[in-house]
């Protein structure tokens, strides 16, 4: 019982057997369907519809378009609110555009009787446009004279952000004699999260307000934004979130839930369901973000990384969202996982582009800064001609480590004995020894990155989580937590934190799965590797408070000061000699049904959170690289992470296994194409290339669990630090093998053979 | 804003549009649908099923009957429960049921893809039976060698009770010389409550639980009575109450959720809906219980009541339900609303029969003992020559009247003014004396009725509640109740009182309309017009709790003592001058994303009742009777109410309205009939006659607003004594126009021919 167990997961039956209730399964009788009318544009201006064909379509009820909604410009992405308007989010869109920024943008919609009107009337819709060359690039959108994509803004830059660390500058540094300096270019392109279930909400109203119930990560959020978008106070929307089929940062966008909202309003509140398409989810919700990393670097022979010098430029799309919070993040990581001992100067720009926008996505720009800082290390290294582990050891962030920007400092520090734990798992000197000097065409390699990755947002952002607890007549609890279940296990892990707290065992803690902002407490939600170290405090402090409500109860029933009283498995005990004195079911079922004195024993508190901490980690991989076929075929792989007390170690595991598989996809396969108009070119699950199961090895997870001081049961961020060092460790197993260092993903066959040659390799 | 006004319904939109949400409209997809297989006799046992022909119809996938359930017997009563067995209620029958008790037990169910293949299936199980006579009245189910009906009783005598009140017998009493006595026998009929929306329920499962949607009035029972029908813990158990479309009591009983929730555990959890149709509402869920009452009353020549005897005789039908507890109540209603100078001596049995079974109804037991009690009135003040409102003025509770038993108080005494304002209103003097001495077919006449009613159930059951209030980020709240809005406007109700106490106006309250005893908290529900009183307690108690969390947050913002802060119209004010110092919206807005002090404002709290207080009120009606057609038609009808401070006048008003409707039906047309089977004659709304608006007069509804000092607001009962008072008072009416003292319900065109020709009135 508590943490550390393997307890399995609370929805496992429910989800294995198919009766987990998602979104879709709720929906109520008589739902009308909303179809979004696309741009058939990237960049351009909506100048008229025809819509006389389409609403002739039996069961068409009502067509609104980009001219009908309110003149309104919201935020999409995920963050806490901030009272101060500098730290909001760039509103810089409306419930559908007449600007046109990305092939697909949302100008219409159709909401008919059922699906198939829908659609065919959305076929009907005529528009006349007014088009300009879309800009694909970065390059392209910061160019002189290009199409401005929003007048808010002087131009395409979004932000412009720079620091050093250290003293003087990179040049300054580099006129050290004898240093060996790396110049590199190194791209990271655009992917999709390809969650199993795409973006689902159905909305009616209710006394006047808007109930949405959708597949979200951040509910609350949710509410928010939609509160923003239609112009109406925040009480006047309700939220609801049941299962969700995986987010993975796409869902901690408010995607389609404000039009939703408004659709309802434009039907007299009648039900409206919104079914977002596997292409549309893949064109016109969210990717990460494609960065190109220019970095300049130096070290002396020895191996001292000196200086570095990072410009990042991130293609944003057409829109905002979490915008520069990104590539920030990215120069971040740069900054934190190696130390230059005179000097690293950065600079990071985000631009808006007619490509898709640009969200979270687990890992939030750091999965895109590890390939460079990564294949940075390795290039180094090589061209110190030293061993890539060894340069790591020498040069990466160090015990105590405090950022000096964020103050966030490294409270527990397991990077150094990940290393030599993977070292030794995966037998990294005698590989390395027996890679060298291959011939042939086909070659095994081993690589290897770090990394390192906060917990939470604080101090950049609010964070704050509330917990609610609600004892039932049996003794059972009720644990309503603001946080949300998306798939990675954070109801089981609630789940053991409170038995861990109150001493009800976890087969009678009943965890609410579904949040509605109307009764749930208030968190932000699911992302940044919050939720177990954030949410879990709250946990821990509603716990506490409603363990002491039952304490004095069972003081009053039991005629004992209360201070020698526990709970420990499901019975009051004696705190000193564990004699159990009354079952937690009697205690519980005399407290509502007492005539004497009837309490209902429920607690519920806000833990604000002010602490951060750093999680770090590794993967080691071995590949075989078969160059004439291009194919690179990874045979061993393993993570090893520094995430604190595992709550519950076989989920961390699965939480491993699961963002192993996603830096594999991102490190080989994956990519999101465009044309020359901007127009998606593969965006569905057959051309665009997800890992399959046939596609993965059997994944390695590793821990070293070190008992974090500020995590609420030592535990540090672990939901996306998976996903972050498997691509450059593959990119750098295949440097080691075919002596070829590929600077920009995925490494797919097209490519690698693309490299072969010009390597004189095939 | 708050109390005493006439705000609309917070449901009136929804509800007026169509918009709001029942059971019906809230079904999930891919339901299964259940049909219950009735009993065609109604006295016996099942002896064998034969399933073969059922079985094949397309679309069946299970039937279940009464021999695979388990053998749990569990009571169906909406009471709270009690710890101690003695007070627990009656666990007579079981899921389904072998023995068989009333035409048509329910003795198996059917499972099928759609209501169709139900429905066929339904028809094509054959049972074969052991039939006994059928046990139509209480006479025979006394009688010595009657069949017994439940194994467990020793006969068909559910429970005897009796108590004298003052010195002596009656038959002492009486020997007083010069009293005027009368006995007489009063009877009324059993009727059916004819809720719109007939019994509706869906479940599934979800993490071993099961999650029962229905309509009730009763959800955290609800929850309890599944558990002990299935033998599973509480928390296993998951009730979640819409919008219900009447209840009137019906839906106190716990009809078919346990059986609902039973069918889904048959089918691994998936998803079952069960719709109880119009026929089988009528027949087999629950009825007022007929009782016929023995009276023998003798008062002194100039008025004075002197003693009373009373036995009462309650057919219970096939299940105890409520049993015992409404002919209890008819006997205290006796008991305290006459005062008797010597003695009242009263017995009162309930007894199985195998006619529909009795259970809770609007009034419990007081219609059928005010129809009792004010006929005697009437009848001994004819009898004495007396006016009878100078009857009851002499006769009647008193100020400061306490009863002896329950020691339950008059704290405010309105029931002299409410006779002087009826009396005002009708313009009594006058009309008794125009209506002396008619002649001819068509007579009018004046006649009136009064009761008391206690408010809620202390001391004799447990009355708790708590309330939940939450702090919205645009400084609007969430009002979350266990209380129930079944149509009544509690909702309303507690809007209002939430913005009294906090502050907060009721546009900015927006009330929580569902239970879900996951997270609802904890209320018995809606029953003996407890809510505004005892629930109304757990709202003022919680708001005061909130609004000190709100300040306290507001001392911090404003840096000001805490105490010299209030809320007013949405903003901290200064309380001595009224200063509007600070926006509500500012304050929550602030509360939430403040990176200084981040706090979710929210307060739950149980409010304990140990209270109770009287409300009483009059019925004057003045009918005009056309003797040749036994028509009566009221043509001036008012209720005056003794029920301390209206919360909302308009709708106290309304809620006096739907009860005067109720108690016209009651006297004037409405009977559940059977034949000598015990089978259902009119169990439809066609052949039921329930008064259509076409037999409705204006209803007229005056009050006497007194502050009762226990009331949370001043307020005391009112859900259930608008329907006591009107059918005697009719009844009284018919006697004053044709002197014909009509003795039993009710008064419909046969009965009265009969009685007028046997008068040779006609």
């Amino acid at each position: 019982m508590g943490i550390g167990n393997n307890m399995t997961r609370v929805d496992a039956f429910d989800k294995v057997t198919g009766s987990a209730k998602y979104t879709a399964d709720l929906e109520p009788q008589g739902l009308l369907a909303a179809k979004v009318i696309r741009s058939t544009i990237a960049n351009g201006v909506v100048k008229s519809f025809d819509l006389e064909e389409a609403l002739k379509v039996p069961g068409v009820v009502k067509i609104v378009t980009c001219f009908d909604v309110p003149d309104i410009q919201f935020p999409t992405p995920g963050h806490p609110w901030s009272v101060e308007t500098a730290h909001q989010d760039i509103a810089d869109r409306k419930l559908l555009n007449t600007r046109v920024r990305v092939y697909g943008d949302d100008i219409a919609a159709v909401i008919a009787e059922d699906d198939i009107a829908a659609a065919r009337a959305a076929r009907l819709v005529k528009v006349e446009y007014e088009e300009y060359a879309p800009l694909l690039t970065v390059k392209d959108a910061m160019a002189e004279g290009a199409t401005r994509l929003h007048d808010e803004k002087p131009g395409n830059v979004i932000a412009h952000s720079s620091f050093v660390v250290g003293e003087g500058t990179y040049g300054e540094a580099v006129k050290e004699e004898g240093l060996v300096e790396i110049e590199k270019d190194y791209r990271t392109q655009s992917v999709q999260h390809c969650h199993i279930e795409t973006p689902i909400s159905f909305a009616y109203m209710e006394k006047g307000r808007i109930i949405v119930t959708t597949s979200t990560q951040i509910p609350h959020i949710v509410r928010r934004v939609i509160s923003q978008a239609l112009g109406l106070p925040m009480g006047r929307i309700r939220v609801i979130k049941p299962y969700i089929g995986g987010g993975f940062g796409n869902k901690q966008d408010v995607l389609y839930e404000p039009l939703n909202a408004f659709l309802t309003t434009q039907v007299g509140g009648r039900g409206v369901r919104m079914e977002i398409s596997r292409e549309e989810t893949l064109g016109c919700t969210r990717v990460r973000h494609a960065i190109e990393f220019k970095v300049k670097a130096a070290a002396r022979k020895d191996g001292t990384l000196v200086a570095r010098k990072l410009e990042a430029y991130s293609n944003q799309g057409g829109y905002a969202s979490h915008a520069h919070a990104i590539v920030a993040n990215s120069s971040n990581e740069f900054k934190q996982i190696y130390k230059d001992e005179k000097v690293l100067e950065s600079d990071a720009w985000t631009v808006y582009t007619n490509l898709a926008t640009g969200g979270a996505m687990r890992g939030y720009g750091i999965p895109q800064a590890a390939f460079a800082a990564e294949c940075m290390a390795d290039d180094l290294a090589l061209a110190l001609h030293m061993d890539p582990l060894e340069f790591r050891k020498k040069n990466c962030m160090r015990p105590g480590y405090v950022d000096p920007h964020t103050h966030v400092k490294c409270n527990t520090y397991g990077l150094a004995e990940c290393m030599e734990k993977g070292r030794e798992f995966i037998r990294w000197d005698e590989k390395r020894r027996e890679y060298e000097n291959q011939t042939g065409p086909v070659r095994k390699g081993i690589g290897m990155a770090i990394f390192c990755y906060k917990t939470g947002v604080y101090p950049i952002s609010l964070e704050t989580a509330s917990c609610r607890m609600i004892l039932n007549q049996d003794g059972s609890m009720q644990l309503q937590m603001g946080a949300t279940e998306i798939g990675q296990g954070a109801d089981t892990v609630f789940t053991q934190m409170a038995a861990e707290v109150t001493g009800i065992t976890e087969d009678k803690v009943n965890v609410l799965s579904t949040q509605d902002t109307d009764v749930s407490p208030f968190d932000t939600g699911a992302y940044a590797s919050r939720q177990t170290y954030v949410s879990g405090m709250a946990v821990k402090k509603t716990g506490a408070i409603f363990k002491e409500k039952i304490l004095d109860y069972a003081a009053y029933m039991l005629e004992k000061p209360q201070d020698t009283l526990d709970v420990r498995d499901n019975h009051i005990v004696d705190k000193e000699t564990g004699k159990q004195l009354l079952p937690m079911e009697d205690l519980a079922t005399t407290a509502f049904y007492s005539l004497d004195r009837s309490v209902h024993i429920t607690a519920e508190a806000t833990s604000h959170c002010k602490t951060n901490t750093f999680a770090t980690g590794v993967c080691f991989a071995e590949v075989e690289v078969d160059m004439p076929l291009g194919k690179v075929k990874v045979t061993n792989i393993v993570n090893v992470h520094d995430s604190g007390k595992l709550i519950n170690p076989k989920l961390a595991a699965a939480q491993v296994h699961g963002g192993m598989s996603m830096g594999l996809g991102y490190g080989l396969s994956e990519e999101l194409l465009f044309d020359a108009k901007g127009r998606p070119l593969n965006d569905n699950l057959l051309d665009y290339k997800l890992p399959t199961a046939m596609d993965t090895p059997d994944l390695n997870a590793l821990f070293v669990e070190l008992d974090d001081p500020t995590g609420p049961f030592g535990n540090k961020a672990l939901g996306e630090p998976p996903a972050i060092p498997v691509a450059p460790a593959v990119r750098n197993a295949v440097l080691n093998a075919t002596g070829v260092a590929v600077d920009s993903l995925p490494m797919d066959p097209q490519k690698m053979v693309k490299h072969f040659k010009e390597a004189g390799l095939i």
